[in-house]
């Protein structure tokens, strides 16, 4: 048999990923797996996700954590996740419209997660749903966004701030040679960490 | 406040891995985020791990899965991993002594994890206990060994399979400016994934 | 003979750049070979480099153009680079003290490489000295200064603007096997390019 | 004005570089920039290249370099290469049939670059052909290849041995934000480098 199965497309979307449903822009496994670890996240974490969007990053926490509730202000995303929860048969994920930058009602959460245009104005809500411990998470394309959002931060009691960028390479392994592949993904956001007081 | 709070240290070890103890080497929560995502692990996954070393990935399992049991033949390693699992209060991780080479007691596991010198000797008995679309994985530092792991997953019904370098970079994010830090860790190892046909 | 013999410390500066002086930082010679190829500097080109700090950037460009002016305002920092000059033996070099924000002499320059704390504010007088055609680059270590910088080129006649990061990754090749290095350099300055309309 | 002016198709091939013919493969400026500096190749070197190929190494060595002869076995690369010549009117550039595992008609030269198929096999004829500090640089796409390489280096008087990949990274600067491009390339060939004793 030939080294020649390696399954490129499973980069971005492992076997157990697409049988999602997703819209224009999907959390990716390598930085979910990051949120997971740099977090700690586990069976006993309760969990605040917003914007919900396609709900990979929702589904994927609420398949490692006890509970996770996913706001979106946007119908049309909770659609596509409310399929996506079906499909992976979570009850334990609650999908709420709502806009967490006017309110949060969930009290001592583990992880609040942010991947919306203006993930800064929700670090107060989030800072206030946290237990001590617990992480927020940012989800940021742009340097600027970091910027801002780690202007905030800075504002409130957090610490332990740490801003990331992950990176997953193709390694080709094939009967004429292995080698990193060509071409590939390079950058889809920044993650910026930080833990209340 | 300042910017400057930005914890350096933590690209390697977040705050919730600092309290483990650690032997020579470990696998980094980098590492360990992406088998999570690219396997799925989840509450009602299976694992065997080995060599267990520190039990940073074992203990990691073990705080999302159902279940894990770590091999090491080696009697030092068993006992950071011991110390590490009774300060994480795992129950569900069981920590064996044995030759993965030689014997897998374990049936229908979702997940086999394999950090060893010659990994790709395991590889006929990874396959017994795995269920149809369990995944293995292979932590393999050198090009070598991720060659010989590859022609031994094709000599056995795997299939999709894929290798993958994980890379943090750490961004600066401080008063005088945002930056990607200067110098960092590059490399840790490969990790080639396949499923079970 | 064994692969050992690996230089790990030539990464960072090759045997024929080890006997030049160095202030407290460099420009390396992955981000020079950058510069020369993409701005196609030869055997014909007039170059202006500020600052001139400890002129290895200088040195370089004076050994493939035909001529290069260099501007610090920093006396200090001349005479490193007069003494790398001279044991370059080039006399293609003119190390001038000036402030190139307020003017630069030369005309219809071919390159203009500009590295300073306040680089965009030399944008102007570059844009003066340059031929049509001719290249400016600036060496900026933060985001904010590259935003600075390209706001500034865009209120000018530039074209083709480019911003890149050159990241060079030692492999280590040894007896028992080959890999990326662990850790290593991450990060200089990004390069920002910009032709003369 | 825009700050979308920006050129994402100059990060492989900037303006200077595009009225170049070429054939299936390029080396990038990325490694020819890499090539220069680490080599210190400069207005007094004498350097031969082989497979000439579409010629862009070639001449862009002879941009910089006194005298360049660069050799191919197969003749439709030597015709690319050829009108590349012409375009940037280089009479310093010599292209030739020649198998260089045969032989090396040159001596005391400065540097040997390599971009064949077998390219460890011309390695004792790069020997010879070098003056004692010159450099030989294979450009080897494939980790198998680079092993061969290293290890036919140490059969012969050469140190200094240095292994690199040059990565290039594209960031955007637009009106709505800084960040790396999504997607690029990431691998095209290692760079072995290494000095005859």
């Amino acid at each position: 048999m030939s080294k020649d199965r390696h399954d490129r497309d499973s980069l971005i979307i492992p076997p157990h990923y697409r049988k999602l449903k997703r819209g224009p822009q999907v959390i990716l496994p390598k930085d979910i797996g990051a949120i997971i670890t740099y977090t700690g996240v586990n069976k006993n974490s309760i969990c605040v996700d917003a914007g919900t969007g396609s709900g990979w990053l929702a589904v994927s926490l609420a398949k490692v954590a006890k509970h996770v509730t996913s706001y979106d202000i946007r119908d049309e995303f909770t659609q596509i996740a409310q399929k996506n929860k079906e499909m992976e048969q979570l009850d334990n994920l609650i999908l709420k419209k709502g806009d967490v930058t006017k309110k949060i009602s969930e009290k001592d959460v583990d992880l609040v997660t942010l991947d919306m245009p203006s993930s800064e104005k929700a670090l107060k809500n989030a800072h206030k749903a946290l237990k001590t411990g617990g992480y927020v998470v940012g989800y940021l394309p742009h340097f600027e966004q970091v910027s801002k959002f780690v202007d905030n931060l800075n504002k409130l009691k957090f610490n332990n701030l740490l801003t990331i960028e992950v990176i997953v390479r193709d390694i080709l392994v094939r009967e004429q040679g292995m080698r990193p592949s060509t071409k590939g993904i390079w950058h889809t956001a920044y993650l910026v960490f930080a833990q209340k007081q």
